[in-house]
């Protein structure tokens, strides 16, 4: 197919890559026209505006960080829906909001464009790796065109439902991973403060019924004093303020208690560290 | 080798089970004796008492419910310090005190035996398929000597140190597993709450960072609107009292709100529900 890529940050040039290397035809766009360099290098084309990205093309897939990205590249001057070609689909993978997603597709449709909500888990890992799992939500024939494509770029790819139940979905699994990073950052704070050997204790525990790639990741980090993303943090408040604003009148409280602990997190020494500096707060907090 | 098995409840049958197939001679003994039907029907001895598991064997192994309950079998008139032989080895694989633990150690030691803590993660499914973890603590000579024995019952068999280390990387373990019982049930309240079908939201989030044997388990329950353990509200909340305790001056905040929760939800249908029952005072909290 002929599509039109836009956004080619940590998550978005790895499945651009898996997309050329399916033997798909792209032209990338970036804000930062050098970080298309490397897709360019693998035989994508490069374009130099949005609307050159989307122009001609079936299928334009978006990969942005924040839903004020999403909404400016969808809707802005020079924008997604302003160039779309009638009868195409345009695949968000960002995770952003849901009533956001539902309008992008009602403004789409005016235009004979589908636009669907595709948010995506597994991280740049699981990008490079190609085992993502994809959420999509939206009309069900334009999700049946794209599936193809999207199975080119995550192992696991399924259609929750209408415009933005992919993005609550997305936001269903955050809260997974909010409450298991407060798990392990918790499991490990307890382990430090009785003096036990972590790297013992990941060997008993990874086994157990709560063991996860994420209780992995972080620990062995944790252990190592490395506060490095993987996830940043300003991502995960992020994210948690889409999630309880999803939640609305149904505040749930671990969510809460996750975000006081993040924002304390930022606030000792910035959002650029990774979600496991929640431990930060937690033996602050403790104190 | 000859030993002595004290408690074969849900989790001490199957394990007790185990050692017979693996060729060990058992004398079995339980509160209930009618308990000990099957095992004794599978080849091993009945004991009448306490006295009598223990006299004579090289190995005792305890499998009880409640740090009161390890406390009355091991210093009770007829425990298992008054009559264990000196040099044989006491193996306690209830989930206990850290500092019971160690009292017990020392106790022992005066005697010239052995007092090993050796709790277990996995559950009576793990138990049942030889998957279990274990987390050992004491003497590292014992601990040696029943290694092998142990092996027989678990997967994974880890010393992590001095009497208690056993006691206390199990109790990591449960603050893991409590800050993953409370990310599972607030993913599943807010899916709810959002009208996502949870089959299709297991399937894109089970593979995802945070997906794990918890989240399947305690999902599919949820999903079905079963609220039967697993593992029970009051056995949680039990361990998180020890949790506590070995936090200290430290307090968790996750574990401070599950166990908040946790008293909700048996406050409302008591405490033999299993924890998946979390949800209920997750969405009453929430309205």
């Amino acid at each position: 197919m002929r599509v039109g890529w836009i956004g080619t940050g940590l998550m978005g040039e790895p499945m651009a890559r898996r997309l050329l290397a399916a033997g798909h035809r792209l032209a990338v766009y970036n804000r930062t026209p050098s970080r298309t360099r490397k897709l360019v290098a693998a035989g994508a084309g490069a374009a130099g505006s949005v609307a050159e990205a989307v122009a001609g093309n079936e299928v334009v897939v978006t990969m942005v960080a924040l839903p004020a990205d999403v909404e400016q590249v969808f809707l802005g001057p020079g924008g997604v829906l302003a160039h779309a070609a009638p009868g195409s689909v345009v695949v968000d993978c960002s995770t952003s909001s849901p009533e956001l997603a539902r309008r992008l597709a009602e403004q789409g449709a005016e235009r004979d464009v589908a636009v669907l909500d595709a948010p995506v888990s597994g991280g740049p890992a699981g990008a490079e790796a190609g085992t993502l799992s994809i959420m999509a939500g939206g009309d069900a024939e334009a999700y049946a065109r794209v599936r193809p494509l999207l199975a080119a770029v995550a192992a696991t790819v399924v259609h929750h439902g209408p415009p933005g139940s992919g993005q609550l979905a997305k936001l269903v699994n955050q809260t997974l991973v909010a409450g298991a990073t407060l798990a392990v950052c918790e499991a490990y704070a307890l382990a430090h403060r009785v003096g036990l050997d972590p790297e013992l204790v990941r060997e008993s525990t990874r086994v157990g019924v709560a063991g996860s790639p994420l209780f992995d990741f972080l620990w062995t980090r944790l252990a190592a004093g490395d506060l490095e993303p993987g996830f940043k943090l300003d991502h995960f408040i992020k994210d948690l303020a889409l999630v309880r604003e999803a939640a609305g009148e149904s505040p749930l409280p671990g969510v809460g208690l996750v975000t006081e602990l993040a924002e304390r997190a930022r606030a000792g020494r910035g959002g650029g560290r990774g979600t496991q500096a929640l431990v930060t707060a937690i033996m602050e907090r403790a104190r």
